[in-house]
């Protein structure tokens, strides 16, 4: 199978997918969110999901429900659905991690004060909810999407737990990193995928297998992320942020095992400074220390292995849906922020 | 219709409820957050919900279902999400108005950090549909109550907002007050007896009424929450902390419309500044201009005449619902905290 050939084809497909079906997202957003709802709430919201642009996440729900041989009208709300859940989850988790400058902007709660920071993304959880009850599907159905949401939702929160929790640990392990990014991002980027599964009526065998599949691409996805924040600083203003927010990144945990006891009694000081008091010159220590044991090399190694693992849980799902995520698996690791 | 006595029988029957039926509701809380769960996010959770005690809104879900003829069993899992409904609220409250102090304990933010504050509200906003939809209840009602849920949720976000928005101004309108806090209260307080009317089978019309009655109540409920800041400090550690946080309250709305124009300036400044910086001698003084105009007095009023109307809305309901009603009424307005 020639699968560049095939990336080429459905980046096509998504392309078309967006032309023809982003205005229907769009609908749903702006009848969830009125735009002259109230002030530094409604607003909040536009001012972060206004943003993103890309909603790869409606775009994969619709995607997938055609591929399956559904109505993809009839997923439409749970797409949106998706894109809210990914803005309100950054919302927050900016907040958790203090992090100021958002795709190369000012973050919701440095924009609009730490309050109305937190209420926005509880709003936007409800709204979540409420797009889904919309959707014009039987009972049965839209309480799978709900429960799907739901749990999804949930594994998130303790990913998330255990993210900040690994945060104080002077000794983390790789099965620590594993467990943690599972949790935060194996459900949670396969959901809009599971969504259309669901709507188009698919096999509880194939529906396991993507959610098999998202617990080997969302670690790839994570550890992609720790090395982007490396190189482009996914769009948070700066290089190396997640070494002053202290991070414990598959590099940091690697590092910490390869380098010696004096190296790694300076990177730990250095990771449990606040992000204020941490120089550039430390964070350029770092990375050196992460280049001089390979610990950026060894996370890139690890995340094409699991992103082969991830495209082999597609070999025998129907085909257009392996489609689907081999070009997700590649969008995953070779987006640039 | 001696209403003292039934309010009496009504506690009695609460008190029952709360002894036979709290076993249940305990039994779906620890299901829902496991003991031994992951750190900083299950014990974070317990740790705020478990001072509680009360458990007062369960058992009117409970009460209210029972009242109309419905099998109170089946509303438990709806009447635990009540309760986490609300302690997620106050958790991410605590942290959007900067209090430190909760049932005279350092709040969840202050206790585990900001970030996990944040994250458990996370999960417990998950967990009250996790729990819904665990009801042994048919489709159409699970459905209902999620709708309910989430509706009522939205709603409380939208007062919220109105509530921070109205802290930046120097001319605030009872008018805007009133609907803040309708937005804020009056679905939120009455979503257990709601729910448990739906669990119950109510008619639309009874339903209709319930909210009716939180339209009333609910403002009452926070007037008297209003009065309370300045006299028992409603277990947040101190004496007029609304007044440190600038909440715009009635009774700042009234005194700043019948004091004099300096007065007016100096409340202001005052009600601005941040609580860290606002003395207890201005807190004092503050309290003395609503003593000198009267205002804690005609908040009182205005608690007191929304509270007979919420009663009024009881004419013609089933009368077992009306007597859990008035007893709720009652409560709301004549807690010491």
């Amino acid at each position: 199978m020639n699968l560049k050939l095939n990336f080429q084809i459905i980046f096509m497909d998504i392309e078309k997918i967006l032309a023809e079906k982003g205005h229907y997202i769009d609908k749903e957003l702006k009848k969830a969110f009125p735009k002259k709802g109230i002030t530094n709430l409604y607003d909040a919201v536009w001012y972060h999901m206004g943003t993103g642009g890309k909603r790869i996440r409606p775009v994969l729900a619709i995607a997938t429900c055609e591929a399956l041989g559904g109505n993809s009208k009839k997923v439409v709300p749970f797409a949106a659905a998706c894109e809210v859940l990914h803005n309100w989850l950054l919302i927050h988790d900016d907040i958790e991690d203090g992090d100021r400058v958002r795709r190369d902007k000012p973050a919701v709660w440095v924009k609009f004060g730490l309050g109305h920071g937190i209420n926005a993304g509880d709003l936007m959880a409800q709204k979540v909810f409420e797009l889904i009850l919309s959707s014009d599907l039987k009972e049965k159905t839209i309480f799978r999407l709900i429960k799907t949401m739901t749990d999804t939702a949930i594994k998130t929160a303790e990913g998330q737990a255990m993210d900040m929790n690994l945060r104080g640990n002077d000794n983390p392990t790789e099965k620590e990193y594993m467990e943690m990014v599972t949790g935060k991002t194996a459900y949670y980027m396969t959901v809009p995928i599971t969504g259309g599964a669901i709507v188009a009526g698919a096999s509880e065998k194939t529906i396991k297998k993507i959610i098999e599949f998202g617990m080997r691409a969302g670690p790839a996805f994570q550890i992609a992320d720790d090395i982007l924040d490396l190189t482009s600083g996914k769009g948070r203003g700066e290089i190396g942020r997640d070494i002053k927010e202290g991070k414990r990144s598959l590099l940091a945990i690697h590092c910490m095992k390869k380098c010696s006891k004096d190296e790694k009694e300076k990177l730990i000081k250095i990771l449990n400074k606040s992000p204020e008091s941490t120089t550039n010159a430390e964070v350029l220590y770092v990375k050196s220390l992460f280049e001089k044991y390979g610990s950026i090399k060894y996370a890139r190694k690890k995340a094409e292995e699991l992103i082969k693992k991830a495209k082999k849980t597609t070999e025998g799902m129907p085909p257009k849906l392996g489609k689907i995520l081999i070009f997700f698996a590649d969008y995953l690791v070779k987006r640039k922020k």
